[in-house]
Parts: structure tokens; sequence; C-alpha cells
């Protein structure tokens, strides 16, 4: 730390991102990257987008948001893209918390949220979730604070029904309430169509997992005209020209290929049912996800123990310090022959320590 | 604005970016961008990358930071890459500024710095450059206030030297000093050579202007290892995968050309000489600029007027309405052939007007 860092950041703590090995000798089970390579359109338009580089992209994203609000069934001035779905969090965070306007979310669910609480200088509440990693929907009822969901959530992958997310929209009408839907196209039900029903919601969104865009940054948030208008506000005055011109391109590209995406989906519903199964028929307790991973424990091993036994093998995946997450590990769903491989090794670690 | 917007950002003025017609029928002199398409070699690296994008970025940019380290002759850890220069001078304004520590620059100057001071509450001071546009060295001795200078300054074009700077610099060892290094290729001196001698001192730069990266979004910052360290607890706890990985590939491509951004600034510097010298015979009053655009302004006709008619012609420059800068106009600098029909177009208003 310098001398002249200021004292409001000198108690952050950054998030830390999931290992990034820069050989490729792993299986990366560990981040919930998508198995499946973009579609041609999308590298196609990207590789285009390179080609005039030297034009500033457009702030607007007005192609691109356009084609998006056509898929979603909203209008364009209802949607805002940003750089990757942390960008629409942070923008909520900043625009719709304050000091009057807490911030609320479960004790387990996406990291970033308490960053982005901190950095912002807003307070905010773990709401403990219950012992199967549920959310309590009675706890979010007239709490009077700004309430992040992610849903389905992470690292749990255990998904809200629409009906309880409805109860607390409309428990909490002077509040925002984000939906952070990064993981939803695997299995849970959107909250974008009760977006005209409800001013107090923002739906989140994300390209990296089902579109398979993680390292083109695009996220996005679906709320009221209003609300998008102060997202707005704030972008203008963070970074105006936020998306590149070739991720623009690149999440056109990908919107070319809906039908793709859905049978990308598919498969990984497909491969999470086989991945359940087998570990299940390992012994291990693995929560009902609704994502593209599971989150798994063993009584024999511990969950540290597990994921260091399994890089020796060549596999990734993601361990948590956190005290009521330790014994468990995420494991993001790949291709079946990856999957295929992770239970071939999990089950030659359980039988070497017997 | 929605009712839930925060009062904190209620009297937010965002910046407002100069025109993107969706259009292609405009000579483009209002943006600065450069005339010149990206290397080949970023084109084939970028395009690489989208084939890729599946996999998260390295939120580290290891190798594009490794590269131009080299280039700049600093160790890597003295780098930070960010999504355009925007997001490193806001990153600066939030690490560096607050209510002990306000922030300093000229009353004209780059647009952002304002917003980017009242998005992050720092009170600042606009500190008067002199009748000629340039820069009162005196007026930024012992401030006690963060400072930050665009030099070339935007959008006179006008350079300060180095001597100058270090002047500053000293004077204020206990404050940031940001040297915005935006145009720094097309004349004037990097202070990138003073990083190891001064604690105090952050240089930002851009892939934006010199090389032709505008649409990639690709700024950076350079300076001592602390401050970057301080600058990258701000980014693990806003954005950690801040530059999308073709990105980080077009610029590791343009890298590879350092020749050819050379030749690109050589003929800026040519095509500016030859419109300064055919604006000065037409009568124009043109600053002496050391960047890749010229302000300039004429006694017989206005500036909105001028811009107005030019658009009319299909030429587009950059008109400002703040009262300092209201007679004058900023013109990019762009290929010969461009300038050429500038001068013909302005020749002809001119006429007109007799």
């Amino acid at each position: 730390m310098s001398r002249f860092f200021s004292e409001k950041y000198r108690d952050l703590t950054p998030y830390t991102p999931g290992e990034q090995p820069k050989d490729t000798k792993y299986i990366k089970l560990n981040t919930n990257e998508s198995p499946f390579p973009p579609s041609e359109k999308a590298i196609h338009w990207a590789s285009h987008a390179a080609e005039k580089l030297q034009l500033y992209n457009d702030p607007t994203c007005y192609k691109l948001t356009g084609e998006l609000a056509e898929i979603l069934g909203v209008s364009s001035d209802m949607i805002l893209l940003t750089n990757g779905s942390d960008e629409i969090l942070n923008f909520a965070f900043m625009a719709f918390c304050d000091k009057q306007h807490p911030a609320a979310f479960p004790d387990i669910t996406y990291g970033f949220y308490k960053v982005f609480a901190q950095l912002n200088g807003v307070p905010y509440t773990e709401i403990p979730l219950d012992e199967s990693f549920n959310v309590r929907v009675e706890d979010y009822l007239d709490l009077g604070k700004t309430i992040f969901l992610a849903n389905p959530n992470a690292p749990t992958g255990i998904a809200l029904p629409l009906s309880d997310i409805e109860r607390i929209l409309r428990a909490n009408p002077e509040n925002v309430v984000v939906i952070d839907e990064a993981y939803v196209d695997f299995g849970a039900e959107s909250a974008v169509k009760l977006i005209r029903k409800y001013d107090n919601l923002l739906v989140t969104q994300t390209f990296s997992k089902s579109r398979s865009l993680a390292g083109a940054r695009l996220g996005f948030g679906v709320g009221s005209r209003a609300l998008i208008q102060d997202l707005n506000t704030i972008k203008y005055s963070t970074n105006p020209y936020n998306v590149n011109s070739m991720t623009q391109a690149a999440g056109f590209g990908m919107l070319l290929d809906e039908e793709r995406t859905k049978e990308n989906c598919a498969a990984i519903q497909w491969n999470r049912k086989y991945t359940v199964r087998c570990l299940g028929s390992l012994d291990f307790h693995v929560l009902p996800s609704s994502a593209n991973f599971v989150f798994a424990k063993h009584d024999s091993i511990g969950g540290k123990d597990l994921y260091l036994k399994l890089k020796q093998r060549g596999i990734l995946i993601r361990h948590f310090e956190t005290p009521r997450l330790k014994d468990y590990n995420r494991i993001t769903i790949g291709t079946l022959e990856q999957m295929q491989t992770l239970i071939k090794q999990v089950r030659e670690i359980l039988e070497e320590i017997k």
C-alpha cells in the first residue's frame, strides 16, 4: 500500500478470482465456464470488428441492445449492457444503495456482493441460508433494504421459484430487488417476465456462462426505464465506452445462434444429471443444482483434501475456505467426457483413502 | 430518474461522448481517432482470441503487461492495464482523492476529470489556464491536492515540457500527480522516464490514439509498485476481469508492430503541419499542438457556425459550448486526403460568408 492510498479503501478485501492456470494441462472445472466454444457467428463478427478498431465503439450498443431486447421481449431502453455482469452489479450497488438504503444478501452467495458493498461504503446484512442452504423467503419480507439474490444461487446451485421472488418484490415496494441470473439458463425461471409488473425489479444476466463468452466480458441489466436511466447516469459518469466493439459484435453473433445456446444448455443439464447420479452412487451429498455446477461433499474426505488430490491428477475444481462451505467443493459441469474423467479420478481417490 | 436513485448521484452531470454517427457518410474528425487501421498482427491475434472466448480472460493481463513493461523500460508490477484509460483515471480518483485530498486540474482540460470528481464525491478546484491556454506552473506548486494534468492538454493540444512536470512533482511530494498522456506519442515528452525518481507520479496512457485501438478499450497506468498495488486493490474490488481477452490480444499484436505505430505518428505529425499551415493561410488562429488534433478559431465565423456548416458538407469536427472555448473547434488530424478535403471545404465556407 502506498502512503497516498485513500483511507476509504484501506480496509478493502478484494475479490479473489478462481485459479486461471497459465498452462492448459488441467481439466478446468473451477470457474463455471462453458465447455463449448462460441458460435462461428460470434467468432466471425468479432474478427470483423477487429478490423475497424481504430474507431470508437458505439457507447449505446445500439445494435446488440436491439437484438437482445427482441429476444427478451422488452424495449431497448429497458436494457443496459456492461463489461461483464460484475459491472452492472457494481452500478446497482452505486445507484440503489447508500447509508439510508443498506444492502442485504444471503450469507452464502456470490462473494462479490460483499466487496461491492465495502467498495461503495454501503452497510450490509448477510442473511443466513437455512441448514439445507435454502433462502428463507420470510427473512426478506419488509426488509427496507436493497436486496441482492443470485438465482440460482452460487455456489450452491439452488434455485428459488418465481413465486418466492414475487413475494419478496411485493413485500419491498420501496426498495430495489436485484435478481442476479448469471446461471438462470441452466434450469431456473427468469424474472425478466416480471419486469413490467414491478418497478423495483432489476434482473442481471451474463453472456459468460450459457453463451460461451466469459473471455469477452458481456453482461447486462433489465429493468424499468427509470432504473435503466439511473444506471446509465452511472455508466456515462464512469466509462461511457464500457463495452468494446469486438465484444458487442461477439454478443450479437451469439444472439443469431440462440438455437445453439439452447442445445448447449440442454447438454449441460444432461451432463449435470449424469454427474449428480455418479457422485450420489459414490456417497457424495450433492445439493440440488439448477446451474452449470454442483456443490458436493463427502463424509470420508475433506473439501480441501479432495480439491488438492484432484489438482494433482490434473483436474481443477473450486474450493472455498469459508467455515460453512469448507467441506464442500463446487464442480463446474463440463463435457460428458470431462465429467467421466472426473468421476473416474474421484473413484480412485476414494479407493485410495479407504 | 427512478425514485430509488441514491441521493449521492442525483446531481451528477455525466460525460458527453463525441457524436458517433450510425452511418458512415462523414469524414470523422471529431473524436481524435486514428485514421489508420490496426496492425494486421493485432487483427490476427484478436481473431484468434475470439475462438476461445468460452474461457475467462487472464485477470492479470500477464503477457501483454510483460511486453509493455519491456517497451517502457519498467517492471510488470509498475503497470496496470484497464478498460480504456477512463478506467485507470477513475481508479486514480478513487484511490488517491477524498475530502482530505481534493483534486486539482486546469479549467480547460479533459472534461471527464470533473465528472470523476463528482462521481467520487471528491472536492475539486479548476485552475484557470492563462490567456494563451497555457498551464501556469506556479499555480501547481505546494497545492496539497491530487493533481491531474493532461499532457498534451485537450482540447488545446499544448504540451508541457518535462522540466515543468518535474517542478510540479517536486513541489507536491505528499500528493499524487497524474499525468494523462493520451496524446503523448504525437509530439510531447513522456513522464514515464521519471517514474523511478518520483513515488508520487502516475502516468496514464491509452492504445486508443497512436495505437489505433479506440474500439478495443485499452488503457494503462504506470507508477511505483505501491501506487500500482493500490490501483489493483480498486480493480480487484470493482471488476477483476476488466480487460477482455480479445483486447489483450489486440494490444499484444500492436506491440509487436511498434515500427508501424511510429510511422503512423510521423504521418499524423506531417499532416498536422500541413493542416496548421493551410489553416494559418486562411487566417485561422491555431494553438501550437503536440497532439493528433488542432484547436482553431477564425475571426469571421463562430465556432458553432463553422462546425454546423462542415457537418452539412459531410465533415464532423468537435465543438464545445463552454464560454472560453466556444469560438474554437477541435479538429482531429486524419489522412492527408481527409485534411485536404477539410481545407477545401473550409475555404469554400469562408468564401461564401465574405
